[in-house]
């Protein structure tokens, strides 16, 4: 399998361009700034759905009907809750741990520790698996967040929806209905973006036949990683560092003149405004306004402003981390859980896109070229140079 | 690679022959059946070199000389302990869980709660990670191992080699020479092997700059599975269930009358014989003998020979896991821990080609072909048929 550097072969760098399996879950088009979720487009989704129908669809292809989505919904809240024993064998680790080391950690344990998780390895108990996640992620994810701030965690509430429920959880209190229908929102924009590389993570671990704890695990730790998640972190962590329109001004022009990279600008796949960084815009405005955060807005939109005037020709135009982190802000949520919130999101995909691929299941083995010495003898210790 | 029906692209299932990366830590010829670590063959590293050796061949790209191999010993030496604190957490869980499942678990909660593991995350940082998790590897694993076997984990010795000191961490009982040799053996020939799907998968993760525990974490979660761990484990139940050469004859005829897989042979890249079957054949032999297995490895060789007479004008001969399997079951090592054997191993193999692959770093971000509907209209629930 192996070929001589010498011979002319394309090295796809990144895999970029590479087309590594077909897919009916979604897609996104770059160039017109479209997110569609099996063939409906992602601005409707965010206006007219909900999560849980949201995630129907991407798992079963279709919109469901009003049972199918009350039995639906009862699956999902019947699969909320995370064994005490997981939790607290997460408790009481040091500081500096980051909740996405606990939330790897967490889905890793589950496996181990929760009986009910040795089930049948077929595509249908996959799935069936890959629910009780989507369900569970939620409460795991706010659980991380109360064992981090030194609080006990909240059991799920099962008379909330899914939203409501998960800032139930992290707040210990019922959310204003502006913010259940933002993280709703949120929830959904998240659920599933073409084959980024948590997704491939999942695929690659996934299509060994390995377990779907294993597989979210790995899209867990691939999401961890700053090129991947985190970067909503930055935005707003620079937001905040601005105390008014004249400083954002003087940071964006700053950067620019530097011909410096906007934190929260460009995306490898996005050449225009990135859909869901449109629809939280507005999102963002309100919800700023109700927690009096407004100035925070005011700073982010000049930036913005600023931004695409000087890269949006080049397609550099804000991404979803833009708004994101922003609007995560006014709903009290503590920075380091935002890239946790994104993995409770893309489960969603991560499920759908695991399922699908395995049915048509081909182990991922791509080639390396090697490039080294060859034909080396060994020598022995003493008379090596 | 095929075309896809409507627009002229290439799909390439499972990326095969599709070139990733380039790498300088070794390659398999598949035609050949040869395997090379940075220049040098495997039958060399087999016969004169011990794995420490080899991970200081993989890690740096050259033979260490006799300081050099020294400091790197005492560091490994120095790395194996794994805090209490982890293996607790791994303790006490229900009975069908499978040490795979704890030592991905292991491996993620160590990044939770040892502090240490909070290291700068530049390339050098990551390297020196890496080392210690190859040294701590086998303390994880073997601790798991008595774990589940309801004894108490066996600290490392310090004045024992890497594969003396895992055997004698397993069984709490120093081993016989021979017995070393052949784990040494073992742990070279397992420490790589091209671009397979668990080194594969620690790539994906480690290219969003995740931490390297995160990326191993993926690396063992790929390796979990059945398709790609776990051959050598279904060989040995197999040969164990066969009492005589008649039986393993009558076993691999009716096997090939039907046409059937025979456990333990073809190999994705091999057409010809695995070099690793060829080097574990002799030592499985001697293995065996003295444990006073030697029937055992009679029914493997029945086998063997009826089954390449069958398919090995094919190209489908005894793989790795042919023999690894019966090489383990005479070393008293319990089935359940070949696949986590072979992790302690290849986890050399993944370091080295992380740190390798994220000097040149990106990230992979492959693309799905999106066959699915297009352009579909929200319908308000009651109106879905």
């Amino acid at each position: 399998m192996r070929n001589s550097p010498d011979e002319n072969l394309d090295i796809s760098e990144g895999l970029e361009d590479v087309i590594a399996s077909t897919t009916s879950i979604g897609y996104l088009d770059g160039q017109k700034g479209k997110l569609v979720y099996r063939g409906y487009d992602i601005f409707d989704l965010a206006e007219y759905s909900t999560f849980e129908e949201t995630v129907f669809l991407l798992l079963y292809g279709k919109l469901p009907d009003r049972t199918e989505l009350e039995v639906f919904n009862d699956k999902l809240v019947s699969y909320r809750p995370v064994m005490d024993e997981v939790l607290d064998r997460l408790a009481g680790t040091p500081c500096p741990c980051h909740p996405m080391s606990m939330l790897r950690s967490g889905i890793s344990l589950m496996e181990c520790i929760d009986e009910t998780c040795q089930v049948a390895q077929d595509i249908e108990g996959k799935r069936e698996m890959g629910i009780r996640l989507i369900a569970q992620m939620p409460t795991l994810t706010a659980s991380i967040a109360r064992i981090l701030n030194n609080e006990l965690p909240v059991p799920p509430d099962p008379g909330l929806g899914h939203a409501a429920n998960f800032l139930y959880m992290i707040n210990g209190e019922l959310a204003e209905p502006l913010a259940e229908k933002i993280m709703d929102v949120s929830l959904i924009l998240h659920a599933d973006h073409g084959m980024n590389a948590s997704t491939f993570a999942c695929l690659v671990v996934a299509a060994t036949l390995s377990d779907i704890h294993s597989a979210i695990t790995a899209g867990i730790s691939a999401l961890k990683g700053p090129l991947h998640g985190g970067a909503n972190e930055m935005v707003i962590n620079i937001l905040l560092d601005l105390h008014s329109q004249e400083d954002a001004k003087r940071y964006a022009d700053e950067v620019i003149a530097n011909k410096k990279k906007l934190v929260g600008f460009g995306h490898r796949v996005y050449s225009t405004i990135d859909p869901r960084a449109k629809i939280l815009r507005q999102y963002a405005e309100d919800i700023s306004i109700i927690t009096g955060n407004e100035c925070l807005f005011k700073i982010a939109r000049t930036i913005e402003k600023r931004g695409i005037k000087a890269y949006g020709k080049k397609g550099v135009c804000p991404n979803v981390d833009f708004y994101s982190g922003l609007v995560y802000y006014c709903l009290g949520i503590p920075t380091n859980m935002f890239t946790p919130i994104f993995a409770v999101s893309r489960t969603a995909g991560w499920v759908a896109r695991i399922v699908e691929y395995i049915e048509h299941n081909r182990i991922f083995r791509p080639r390396a070229l090697y490039v080294g010495p060859e034909g080396l003898s060994y020598v022995p210790i003493d008379e090596r140079e």
